[in-house]
Formats: structure tokens, sequence, C-alpha cells
């Protein structure tokens, strides 16, 4: 898999120390800087529709700034997410804090402007209110979509104070707007009290299954890479990583944390795991820096970004031998 | 000033130390115990109308939290501020908050409710925002009032995001619904970058007049406070305590920081100074938990609120002479 | 299992914002609002007893603000914890200081009035210290009690500079005065240096068997859940959950933390594993709040309550289906 | 003033950076390594007699950690602290946790070895209560001494929970053994609410009269240190510096905190001012390094030592002339 | 002062909200935005010179993200600083973090680079050591220079272990080269402890007057502008504002703090004071964000540069009237 | 294996409390104290060699304060690590954090003045850059030795910026100077971003194999032990731990932190299952206290050192039974 040399990369860590230079995510160009891109990493600083601690609205700076340790080989997949395919900061995404249907509508369209130019988003968020207008333009590319949820809580609720759009909603909403392929849809790592048993028994009837975070316990990664590739098929795959899905040891700079969660090896094995499947898009979501210590959530959040991207460049390269974790084999 | 005995004040701290027992603040009677209160303090946990950090949604319970050592008799105004009169907690309104305009609405009503009981309201924010319901209910009752505001901004702007319900705009809405005063309003603590000359003219226009932070460099305590209280002259007043008004290092705990802010000493004696003056409600906004560090954000708020306290009580009680500065002159 | 319609659960999150209400456990009424309970959760703040980082006495207000997002339904053990029995917060027990022996004496007093009238007791501590009188009031009512204590440190030490009433001593003390049922005592989460092998001999002679933190790493939970179960057998139980039994990554609120502990999913998934034994009263000691971030250590013990309080509801409706980690079988 | 070269000052900078090398005050040379000293630095991590926040048994180490920039000469003072007496650091004095009287004996025991070999002490606590066996020295020695207080509590309450012996009570029970002369005591930095307005009159009649905080908005540093001087006369003195004397923006990391404080140029200015009077020794008690941020309380402290030991030094020495402020005049 | 259009200033708050967007210095455009300008920003991240607490290295990072809140208008000194000149972000200069000689290399082409194509430079440190090749720039401009030099430290010593260039070297190596005006030279802020009575003399033949911290208690900030005006005169006057010059309150993030310090309004307040003058540069070092907290630091700083930028553009319009602290005066 | 009474232990807990005392490692005796001793644990307060964040210069104090609750028995090896051997504190190696040349000097003279007393050495970093030198000294004495290396990174990088001693490049210069036994190195704990693909195999060519971060999810510990101990074989072996093999959320404190590591659980269990084995030496290096928080980061550390000692201390006593995980076997 040689690097293609017209493609950019991050700042050379030998000429600028990592300290220094661009606040990009890992150092990469600005879109502005290549024109164009394959994937396009793009924040979303928008967190009105958070129910509890808000302050996700820092958290694509706060990623960016964890991420400048994150260098161009990744040994556990084999590839070079940077050079196998042309990465780019988009910048950020500004959307009005003040209305979230206004904001919901920004989104769309600033997101659905990048994605008509051929490329695929990662996206920094941001609440989880955000992953309903990305699904919004994934469907109308590709069709209805799995999406593969990481996170403590469903996301599947109705409505909060009548509100329709919020961090606890978007897959409902997506599910009835008919973004979600029913047979496909995954949560992994929920935890913690719910509102009553029904919340599961309507989780199920939109087409969701669950891989409780306790699970872990007893299948191991292992177990759990097997369940999510048999649930997500062939078809395409929508990735949304609330950063909760942690536990709030790994990942305390989040809004509505739940203690006994997942380890962020964890998360970053089970990752791995998507290797070869379609995944068409992915955000990471729910961090906020006001309550993270030493960027102990964002260098997670970095991680979980640059593991995503390793898998869609394992999609465009493709030809590396994997294990049943989808980790190369030497 | 004999306590009157039939007031219930903060619980004994000889008999429950005071890591121990209520919330409420300094460790008052709830509402609901006593039945009525001359003062009520209320909480307004909602922050959905700020523009940077947000998170004082949380202000409320941090400012409780840090309220516990207050004691009954303050020396500096020579009175009991809950001794002097009944003052209970009346808790938290709570509001929507995923719609500023229902939110307005709530806090008007539940504060109005307060209000009409006969009581006056120390309302602990939350953000700015709330200062606007707070002042419709002020001005139906008392007409048009003066506002003395303490912050580092002016909060006259317009609208952001068109959007004119927002923690930078309370006092332009309430000038132009006719609720102030226009000859008797004033900023103290004013500082740092506007966005243009025109700030400062508009403001003025709306009635209001400005101490600026620095002016305490050069005319100290004793000065401000014979400017204030010209200023306010003889009628109703409303104070409105944005915690920003204290510099970064005094408030950490805050969405917009400014440097070069007063020190809690300067606030609390220039709040002293209002002994004697018709205060008919007040409120402390602003505090962001997230931000703050070992409460030094939430105890200069509850000496806010504390002193505000004495200067209903000593309206009440009324008869302790004086210095210039307000202060009992043994 | 329908739920109790008399009986008053908490606050309604989607009538009153999470970060708004009361400061009760989960939001849960006061005790002195409902008259009665099955279950009270009650707070001793003291940490007179301990022997490095104090502040625990900080622990049960920390605990109660960081329960705020817990809700109405277990799905884990298909419980509602809060409707299947009502469950109250009786505030806190005010104990002295300056005085170690007044203090045991008042836990006592005020713990078996709540006891007498029928309820059982989750404790939030406070330092270890109070574990003793409240097994005093468990073996006045139920005679000897396994113990099933959580912890880096056996606490079976005799007493620290002539002191025998400390943080490192209850369960001596409890096993001397004959409170302890020796055939089923179990320590679970040990780690870490002792003073000398006579520390093991002894603690095994006064009647405890221990779980290593470190057996996890070959048995796993479920191997650790049959161990436990088959120490404790039928009889009444008592659980002593000592946060520190968290490795201080997810615990670092607390005063003697030691490498090497338990996650908070290995603690949740053993303490799942009670279902359906004879729990008689628990207790959750040594949260020190001025450690913790962003309350981990909080958020951590709030979820141990939760499945306690979910251990005695299943108890009381007691016929859900269960696997060997006694949790729901769907 | 040549430096007398037969003393031990600090570890050469020069030679061991300042983040190595030992952990005693200043980096200066252990008691035992120069085996006496005129002036010796102990430490009291005591902190059992505290009311509302503990952690002041960590303090002498924190305090001894944020000395290690501190540098041979006062230019303020124009003196060598080190040079021109010795000074060592004499470790702790370790005291029962769980007894303040036996602990109370310990101290007076081991302050009173140290002093009849002719050692003026500076004492880091710990928390107040361990004022009261140093005055006991004290008075032994020079008979009633004035205590010079810097606090922003009175400290002469007269009981908690019925235990006469706590950090809120020394300066009474110091006055009712006869060990203060009520000419000549005098608290600086007295602010925030009292528990009625019997405690100043009580406090008046135990000889103590009271600087306010806000009287140093209207008489600045050299009114203050002009009435200082003018209630202190020519006897013998001891400093009492509680840390809270600063605004909890300059010592977050205490106990009791009261917003409206001193700032630390305020207190260490006043402190220059008492060179020329005869201090007998000093103690610096109630910092609480778990609420402390980057060592702001601690380096607070560190130089409230490093002045305190330059007054003891100028007496020594002697000679400078000085101004009104007890500074160096060129 | 009509806003020149064709100048780009920071993005529009209106637009796009302050927590998304660019991390440029205010929001400014890149100087590759713009291609030229009058003023660049740069950022130096270099602290291999330090002596105490490293971290320095992060400080432009920090300070243009704690500079998000600075809006167009000064009404201070009624100017827009980036309306009146084309301010731009000019990126960071990349140094050798493994051998400050080349590292002090690299800053001095680099910045000469800027300054040759007809720049002015506020320079973003970094630690104290970057001074020196930016006064090497200046001063091959302008000829020798006056620096006024805000610190609590005079950084005129000699050598750390046989280094000739550290962060308290810098303006003795200045001296040294005839890089500055000995005629004009001023440290304001200067306290603590020093090495000797000679680094006073030594400074002092170096060029340098003194206006100590404790100054500010008695001449305040007037009287201290006076003095800095009268020794500045009328030719070119390089400025450099340690952070440490402030309080530890007001800027905890710092490697070498010392109590006694400025606060940030006495610091802002004495730099309006230089409107008028020729400023030819200036520098903002030693922020260590490690050691900050809510950015206090970050926002003290970048405060710091706004009020320099703002008499960078006093006197490009240079018509505003002004009293004696160089303040508009309506 | 009875305590040799005439070697010094720590300091007793019973009559000193552990928030009193020394600030050795686990309060044990100065080597100075004691003369000689089996084992030295030295502080090398150096981190003039980190690529990112600095601080590990206060590394070694960090840790002692942390090590303050470290008892004398360990029961998972049945050693006593104090009174199986002579364990001392041995002071700070002061190093020039100017030149890393000079220090790398400093540190390789130190280190062997202090092993040809014939001590072992566990040493307290500063940055990996101190690792090259006592590895010279290793080498001189024993010969080309094992390194058993936990870290998240490779460290066999050849330059940066041109400089060959960095903390990313200490084994390559080991190699290269021949220090190493290649059959026998071993890295644990490798995870995260590499430069190349290239990387992997310089390192196997420099002589070692590599267990990853993410083997521990389908190999645990017990694997993981032997494959170590299968790699280590029967020669010296040197062991560096770098603590940011640890995940971030057990180690917060340190420079270039990588999601996706160890626990402290997996680190402490694997480290005892080299009991048995020559160990000849050991380091615990990168430590950043800055960035940790409670002490997390350095109660790790000091049970990573607990367990190195108690390893030593095995070999010495040498008679347990152990079962594969070299635990002690009742």
């Amino acid at each position: 898999m040689p690097k293609d040399l017209t493609r950019r990369g991050p700042v050379d860590a030998t000429e600028v120390p990592r300290f220094a230079g661009p606040d990009t995510f890992a150092r990469l160009p600005r879109l502005d800087e290549v024109g164009h891109a394959d994937v396009a990493v793009v924040g979303v600083p928008f967190d009105s529709g958070v129910s509890y601690r808000p302050g996700a609205r820092f958290g694509p700076a706060h990623i960016r700034q964890s991420s400048k340790l994150l260098r161009p080989y990744n040994p556990a997949l084999d590839t070079e997410p940077f050079g196998a395919q042309q990465v780019a900061d988009a910048g950020d995404i500004a959307c009005n804090p003040f209305s979230i249907r206004e904001a919901v509508r920004t989104i769309e369209e600033r997101a659905r402007a990048l994605v008509d130019q051929g490329m695929r988003l990662l996206t920094l968020g941001g609440d989880h209110t955000i992953a309903l207008p990305l699904l919004r333009v994934m469907a109308e590319r590709h069709g209805p979509v799995a999406v593969l949820h990481f996170d403590a809580h469903l996301d599947t609720w109705d409505t909060y104070f009548g509100e329709p759009y919020t961090h606890g909603t978007p897959f409902r909403r997506a599910a009835e707007e008919g973004l979600l392929d029913p047979a496909r849809c995954l949560h992994i790592g929920i935890r913690g009290p719910l509102y009553s048993r029904r919340d599961l028994l309507e989780d199920a009837e939109l087409g969701f299954r669950v891989v409780r975070s306790d699970d872990f316990e007893t299948e191991g990664t292992r177990g759990v890479v097997e369940r999510m590739r048999d649930r997500l098929g062939t078809g395409p795959v929508y990735v949304s990583v609330d950063i909760d899905v942690l536990d709030p040891a790994y990942a305390p700079g989040t809004g509505t944390p739940e203690a006994g969660g997942l380890t962020s090896r964890e998360l970053l094995t089970v990752l791995r795991g998507l290797a070869g499947l379609d995944v068409v898009g992915a955000d990471i979501v729910e961090v906020a820096p006001a309550y993270d210590h030493a960027e102990i959530t964002g260098i997670a959040a970095a991680h979980v970004g640059y593991e995503l991207l390793s898998v869609l460049a394992a999609e465009v390269s493709g030809n590396a031998p994997k294990d049943s974790h989808g980790r190369f084999v030497p």
C-alpha cells in the first residue's frame, strides 16, 4: 500500500513540533488547502439539544487539540489512513445556538454540500442531535442505512419538553423518516437505568438490537465483534459514537455519564472490527471539554476518529488480510 | 433590633455541622416549611440564552452549596438578614431548556406568583436572559424601575442569530417594553472590548450610565458608591449582578469572562452602599460551576446574596446609623 | 410488576429538568414528604475516623448530586427500584465531628429509630467508621449477619493511635461484639500492601474470606459472583461498599486509594449477582469529593446505590427469572 | 550585612535545579544537619479541629513544596533571612489525629523542646487549633504576648459541639489562660457574617481590636500598618496567619473561605511593616491543599513565611533604614 | 476613525458563534489569507529555557483559544485595533526544542523575515528566552530600544548551569549586545526574593529602573503610568510582558509564580498608558496552560494582547484625546 | 521469611501519621541515614528530552508523595520488600536541564557510583531519555541485558530534530551501543499510531518483540506473563516502565498519552509475573504531575515501584511457592 505522494498528510513532526502548528484534526491540511478530499473531518459545535451537562459545543476544538499525537501509520489495521486517501479538515459548520430547527437545517445543508462533492464525512460534535441531519444526507445518497450506535443510552426516546429534536431522540426521528434499515441497526454499550421497560420494546420495534456494556464481561471484544458483523451485514453502515459509551473514568468530559461503561481499548478494538464493511460516514459526539481532565476524553475521541478513518482507508486499499477482530495478520 | 423569634433562620450550626443538613440557600427553611416569607430565594436553572460557555443551569445548586458558611449576623451593616425578616428558599423554577420563549413565560408566571404573595425575590440564575421576565414582574408591581446592573458587559445588544431573548439583550428588551426608569439606570464594572462605539451610544439612549471597572482605580469604592447613590435616587431599584463583573480570578466559573474586573471586596463594599435605598428585587446570574474551582465563584455569589438580603433587611429594620459606604458606624 | 401508584418516585424529568429541582438521592421524595418508606436513603456526613485524606464528610451531598440521572427502570434486573417499593431520602444524621464515640452513638441511635419504623437503610457515608453502629442495629434486629464487604482494604485492623473506632477497624469491632456471622463474611476487591502476613490470618479468624482484586483477571465477574453466592448463603446479608474498591481511575475521590482495583462495570455486575439474597441493609462509604473529578466517583457511587436498591426491590417483587449473574433473562 | 559563612542556607539553585533536591522549606537544611538553628520551621500536620472543609493536615508538605522558588535576598526589607540567622527545617510534629487533647499536648511538648533549645519557631499548620499550645509555650517564655492575628474570622468563639479546643476557639482559650496581653492584640482582615453582634463585643473584652478587610479600601496598606504598629507597641508579638485572611481568589486552598478578603500583596506589605518589632514566633495555618490550584495558596503561604523570617532576620541585623511601611530605603 | 473596509477583521460573531470557527488570535484572518499585515501576531511555542515549571510551549495555542471573546472596539482607548490597521495571525515559528541556540537562531530569522516585510510583531510565547532574538531584530531596525518589561523577575541574571540563553537572562544578553537604550529601560511589577543585593545593582548598571509591585499600593496606576512615561520618553519602545507579573491568583498558569503581584486591571490600565508612545513590537510570554484554570491566565494574556494592539492602532489613528491614563476622554 | 531487625523500614504509621513525616519513597530511610542499601530508590528529575507535554521533571517528588500509603507486606508475592532487603531513598540526581548530553553523562556517573557500591537501582524519572545512561551502567556490570519495556511507544526511533538523545530514542541508542541482548528484549503495551510500517521492522531488527495492548483482550494477563517469561529467559533483565503504558484513564499525568492502554491491575499482575527472574535494575518514567489528578498516576507509579521492589526482594528471599502468575500460592 504505497503512499500516494500527491496526497497531503499531517504536518511533519520532525520539522514542526507537535505542540506547534495548525489546529486541524491530526494536523491535517485544511480542505481549502487541498481543494478536495476523500474524507472530510468536519466539526459541528452545537449543543443546544442536551438535557443535562452542556458544553459539547466546544467538542470539535477539543478533539482537534487532542489529536496532535496521531501518526500516519496504523499498525493494528496495517493501513495509512492519511496516505491511502486524502483526508482534510473542513472546519466547523456554524449553526444557530438558539434554534434547534434552524441548526438542524444548516447542518443538513452544509453536510450535503460536502457529500455532494464526493466526500465521506467524519463529523465531530456537538451533541447527538446532529446525527439526524447527517443521517438524512446519508439516506438521501445511500438509501436506508444501518446505524451502528455506540452509546450508554438508546437515544430513541420521543420528545423532551415537547421538543422532538434533541440529543436523546435522533434515532427515533431517523427511523420515523425512513432513514434507517431496521434489519441492521445495533446499539453497543447500552447500560444504566431507563424510564421504563417500554423503552427497550419500542427501541426494538424501531429496528435496533442491543449489545449491553456488561456483555463485554462475558463475551469479550471478540464475541461482540462477531455479533456486530452479523448484524451489520454487507450494506451501508453509518457509525455514530457517543463518547459516553466509555466509562466516566475514560470519558469524564461528557454530558450524561453513566458508570459501568466500556474501556477505550474495548471501543477501539471493536471499531477495528469494522474493517471491510461499507462504512459511509461516521460521527463522534458528546465530548464536553469543561468536564474533561488532561484531555483523557479528547484523546479517546481522537483515537476513535483515527480508527474510523483507518477503516475508511482500509476499504479504499482493501487488501490486507485480517483476523476475526478485523486486525491485520502479519 | 431584637430577633423576631417567630421567624425561622438557618439550621443551627452547633447542632448540625455545616457539611450536613439541607441544601437550601444558607441552610434556610424551605418556603413550604414556613408557608410565607418576606424574601424568597428562588433558583432559575436556565442557560439556553448563552453565547459562549454554557453551564449556568447548574448555578442555583452551586450557589446554594457554596452558601453553607453564611452566619446570621452581618457586622458590616449591623443587621441580621435572616432575623429582621423571614427569608426562605422557594426552590427552583423549572423551565423548558429547548424553548427560550416558553422559559421566559414560565419564569414570569412563577415569579409573579411569588411576588403576588407579597414576597420580594432574590433570584439565583441561570443566565442573564432571566432578568427580563423578572423585570416585567417588577415593573408590573412598582412601575418602571431603576436597574442597577453589575456586569462586565452592557447586555443591551439587540439580537444574536435573530434571537431577541438572550443573555446579552435583556435590558434592551426591558427598555423597549418600558420596564426601566431611563433616568436612573446604571451599569457598574463595564470593561473590555465592544462591537462598536455605537454600543455605548445606544446604551446611553436606553437610559444607562456607566461606572467602568477601571474607574475603581481612580475613584475607589467610596467614589463609586457616591455616583451610584446619586444615580439611583429614591425610587424602586432592581439589582442585577452578573458574576462576571468580578475579575476571572474571583469568578472563573462564568460564561463570558473578561480580564480587568472587580475584586469581590469591591463588589461587596459597593453593594453595602445600597443600604437605605428602595431595593425591590435582585438577581445573581451567570455562575457556571463547571468552570469554578473550590467554589471561589460560588462563595462570591453567596456573599453577594447575603449582602443583598442584608440590604433588604436593613430597609425593614432601617434604623442603624451608617457612613457614606452604608456601613454601620459603631 | 405493575408500579404501585400510591408510591412516590423521583421528580418527573419531563417536567423538571434534571439540573433543577430537589437535591435528594435520585430526586426521590424526602422521608417527611411520604411519611414512611420501605427503604430510607440516609446520609452520615462524618469523617473523623480517617487515617489519610479526609473529606468524606461531604460524601452524602456529593453522591446525591451525582444521582440526578438515575431513571426509574433497571433493565439489568428488570425491576423498578423506586416503583416496587417506596424509597425516600431521610436526610443526614448530624453527628459530632470532634468525638468519634459520641458520633458512633448518635449514628446508632438515629439508624435504630429508622429501622424500628420498619425501614431498611441504604446509608451514604462518611468514612468506614460508620459501619460499626449500623451493624449494631442490623444484628439487634436480624442476629449476626454476613458482611459482604467491597474494599481495597480489610478494615479488620485493631487500633490506630490507640483509637479503637476508626475507618480501618469497624469489622474487627463488629466481630468482637458478635455482630457478624463468621461463616459467611466476605471481602471482595482486596489488594495492595498490608502491614504483615498476620493481617490476613487474623482477618480469616474473624470470619472473613477474600476475593482479591486480581482474581477478577482469572475468574471474571461470573466466577466471582459464584464464590460470593456460595459464601453468603441464605441468611441476612449486610453489604458495605467502600468506594476505594474501585481503581483510582474509577474513584479518584476517596481517602486511601490503591492501584489495581475493580472497574465500575465489574462492581455493578457483581452487585447485581446479589439478587434473590436476603439483603438487610447497605452502605456506600469513603467518597471524598475534594479529590473527585467531574463526579466520576460520585456517579459510580450513585449507581452502586441504584443497584443495591434494585436488589432490595427485586426481593420485594422477587419473581423475575435470572441467570447466574442475577440478571433478568428476557 | 555580610553573610555569615558558617551558616547553611538553601541548596544552591545553580547546582541543583529547583525541581530537584530536598523537600524542606525553601530547600533549607534539616535541623539535624545543622544541629542548632536560630529559627526552626516546623510542621504540624493536624486538622482534627476543623468545622468545615478538612485537609490542612497536608498543609506543611504543601507549603514546603510551594517554597522552592524562595531565594536568599529579600529586597523589600534589604535582608538575607537565611544568611542573617540560621534557619532550619525541623520536620513535622506527629500528633494523634483521633484525640484533639492528646494532640494539643504533643504539640505543646514538642514546641517547648525546640524553644528551650533557644530557637524561635515558624510553624506551618495544620488548622488553627494548634495556635493554643504554641501560645502556651510563648507565654511561658515571654509572659503574656500580643497576638497579631490575620484571619477572616475572629477565632474567639467558645465551643463547637461541646469541644473547647477547635480551630474556631484558640484565642478565647488563650485569653482565658492568661497567655495574651489584652492591651495589644489585634485581628487584621476580619470580614463576613458572624453568629451575633455579641461575637464582636466578647472579642473586644478578650483584648482584641479589629482591622476589617474592607478597611483596606479606605486606609490602604499604609494606614493599616500604622494602626497595627500603634496597637502592638514594643512588647513581644506572636503572629498567627490564617491563610483565609486572603480572598478565596488568592487562597482557594483553605477550609472556611470567605469572599471579600485581602490580596496577597496587601498581606505581604503589612507583614513587612512588622520590621523592628519584637516578634517571638509565628504560624501559618489552614492551608488545605486538596482545594488549592497550581499552588496559588501554597505559594502565598510560602511567601508569608519568607516575610516572617525576614522580619525575624531584620531584628537580628537590625540596622537597615526603613520607611513607614517597614521597607528598606535605598 | 472610520473602519477601512478593505481590511479584514475577526470572523463575524453574529454569523459564526464564538465557540466555532478558526483558532487564530481573536479569530483574525491568517496572514496567508490577507497576504500582508500591519501587525502580525505570531506564536513561538518554545520553552526549553525555563528553570522551573515547563509548559509555555503550549502558550500560543492557549492564548489564541482564550482570545475568542475579543470584540472589535476598545472603548478604553476609543480605537478599533483590527480596523485601524490590518492585523493577521502569522501562525507559529517552529523551532528545535532540543537546542536553545538553534531555536534562538530560528526565531531571529523568522521574526526578521516578517519585520522585513514591514510588519510589527506581537509575539506569543513561549518562555522569556525568546525576547532576545526578537530584540535583535528590533535593534537591527530601530537601533537600541527601550525595553518596557512587565515581570515579577528582573531577567538580567547571567547564566544557569553555564547556559547563557535562558528565560532568566534575555535582557542581560540584550544589554551586552547593545540592543537596549540604557537610559530608557524599565521593569514594572518586580517583587519577591532575589539571589543577592547585587542583582539590583547589576540590573541598574545594565540600564533598568524598577517599579516594584508594591509601589502600586502607594502610587496607584496613575502614578505608575507617569513614572513609566517619564522613563520611556519618545524613542522606540519594545514591550515585553511576562504573565507572571500578575499575581498567581490572576495567572496561575505560569512557570515561576510569585505572590504579591499585579491585578489584571492594574496591568491593563498601565498598558493603556502607553498610547501615543512609539511602540515597535511586543511579546507576551510564560503562559503555561497546564497550570491554568478555566483560562484565567489565557484570558488575561489575550486582553494584554488586545491592549497592545490597541496601542499600536492608536498610534496609527493617533488623534483621540486622552487623559493622563492614556484613556479616551469622551 | 523473618524480618531482619537490623534493617530499617518505613516510618511506623502507628506513631507518625502517613500525612506527616519524611518525603522519601514509601517513607523509607534516606540512604545517608543507613549508609548502605541493597536497593536504592533514586530520582532523576530531568525532562529536557520530551517531544510533547513536559513536566516529568517533577515526577520523582510526585511519586514519592504518592507512595505514603505503601505498607510493609506484599500479600500477592508473600514478601516484605523493605524487610527482606535494605531499601533506601538516595535522593535525586541533579542534572543540567539545558544540556541533554551533560545530563546523560551526569546520570551515568551518579548511577554508576551507586551501583559500584553494590546497590541495585529503582530509578524514578524523569523522561525516558534517562534509560540510556542507566542501561550503560547495567551493561557495564552485567553484560548485555534484556530490556523488558512497558510503554505505549516503541522508543526505538532514531532522532528528533537531529537530536539522538531524547525520550523516543533510548533503546535504539542502547542497541547500537551493544547494551541489549537482542534475543530477549520485549515491549509490552504497544499501541496507537506509528510513523510507518518500517518502525516495527527496525524495532524487530534491534531485538525487540511486541506484546500489544489489545493482546490483553484475547490472551489475558496469564497469557502475557507466559509470553514474557518465555522471551526473557534466565539472564539479567532490566525493567523500564513508561507510565503511559497505562491508559490515560489510569495515567493522565504523562506526556504522550495514547488511548487503549493497560489497566493498572493488568500492569501490576504482569509485573508480579517477574518473580524469580534476574532483575538487575528498573525505572519508572514519564510521570508528569501537572496533568495528574488526585495522584491517580502517582499512586499507580508508586505501586509499580512497590511490585518491582517486591520482585527484587523475592529474589533475595526466593523460596515462596508461586503460580504461573508468579503469585504466592497459600
